[in-house]
């Protein structure tokens, strides 16, 4: 929606546009993005550009048209879904200069895009592949130069969730950091656990509850509020204990340094 | 529930018992454990013992006697929610033998009972103050020598939780070491992520929805199958990025060893 001001009688009317959008690249985020844009009654899709075209069958549907990078015609956003790496290159090949132009990248600063008018449309969640999406609970951080665009991205946004921020490209590079600590960081934990569960043939199932409530009290209280275990408590004959029962190199090297830390947290709090 | 046979007739018959628990301990796991036996049918909780008189007030209604260690009287199980280092010195100063005790910790082996029938009874959980718990998803894994000891644990397990496991010691030590990975650290990587959020001023509810998220797909997928980011992608340009961010020496430690380590073992899968 979108806010108008005649001038001659100085009254304001909301009113509905629809907004028009090309996405380039048909990686995990783009497919996403399509099929959630395509469910809202105010967004067109207008065209789809990718710099490959073997992905492109599942996007048919969703499109007006599907085509190459240099034959997409100006809509009211560009989001360049495409690797950290591409985004500069492909922002320079669209060939219009009078739209926005957004990335969606957690960790790419708004200047790689050289265009006038440039933005952000970073949704702070982790994409697999045929993984089923609800955007309703992602947040997305927003980010342009000027209020104009802002409140494209924001109505953009709205249509597919209802937790937005902006952030400034700062922000966004350290919350992209905290999330490779939230979660790749978790998921490699989650990952050697299963290891270890499958070495000595049990379930890993046996850790799903634990797993659940970690993350559900990290949620409700703060984390470090409810950090327990032996490194926590500063229980050397537990840690010895794990010390000697881990046989990998990299298990081990994940256990010590993550333990030192834990000990040395708690241990100047006290 | 028993089944007990009858030796003239052949005929087994199922009847229903009144389990008699002591519980020596006032921590976060007896009360929880207090708690939830309370509402049991089955169970009639009979004393409550501790090393320390401060913490008993909490227990008074739920059982028959708050005394001390050695005015226990026998009943069907005897569970011992003591520290880990506690275990073996409390159970010696037990005034009756002719009764199962068990202890409740992941990391000490059944041994560490001196007494004729001993067994395990370990809920896989994390336990926090103030913290509501609701047993029934909490595994639960048992230990003991004897089959007819397995079945009273089982019943006593079975009021608390729907999902038991018998492990041996070896087991669930190393169960307890998964669980160190999978809790411990998971949510020592969560506190770095908030501290790093807090520095910028970006909200940590912002990371709300990710870690969900990535708990959710540990379990209902295999982690190793939805590791995402920029070690998983080997992308050095953004790992130099954020080590460059990094400002504390642990932070930087766990980021350099985690982030080796995902390399490592998806560089070795290709």
């Amino acid at each position: 929606m979108y806010q108008r001001l005649d001038i001659k009688t100085g009254k304001s009317t909301i009113f509905t546009v629809m907004i028009t959008i090309n996405i380039i690249g048909t990686g995990n985020l783009a497919w996403h993005l399509a099929t959630n844009f395509a469910t809202s009654p105010s967004i067109k899709l207008q065209q789809l550009a990718s710099r490959s075209p073997k992905n492109q069958e599942d996007f048919l549907t969703s499109f007006e048209e599907v085509t190459t990078i240099d034959k997409l015609r100006s809509a009211t956003i560009t989001i360049i879904a495409v690797t950290d790496n591409a985004i500069a290159q492909v922002a320079t090949q669209i060939p219009y200069r009078d739209s926005l132009v957004v990335h969606t990248s957690g960790s790419i600063s708004i200047d790689a895009i050289q265009a006038k008018r440039k933005g952000v449309f970073y949704p702070l969640q982790s994409f697999s592949k045929n993984d089923t999406v609800d955007f309703l609970t992602i947040p997305i951080c927003l980010e342009a130069t000027t209020q104009e665009d802002i409140a494209i991205l924001q109505t953009v946004a709205t249509s597919l969730s209802t937790i937005i921020y902006q952030l400034n490209s700062a922000q966004r590079k350290k919350a992209h950091l905290a999330a490779v600590f939230a979660n790749n960081f978790t998921n490699h934990c989650y990952t050697i656990a299963q290891e270890i569960c499958k070495k000595e043939d049990i379930p890993f199932e046996l850790l799903h509850a634990l797993i659940e409530k970690t993350a559900q009290k990290a949620i409700t209280s703060s984390p470090s509020e409810v950090q327990t275990g032996p490194a926590k408590r500063n229980d050397t004959s537990v840690i010895t204990t794990h010390q000697d029962m881990l046989q990998d190199e990299d298990h081990t090297s994940i256990y010590n340094t993550l333990t030192a830390s834990i000990i040395s947290h708690y241990g100047k709090k006290l």
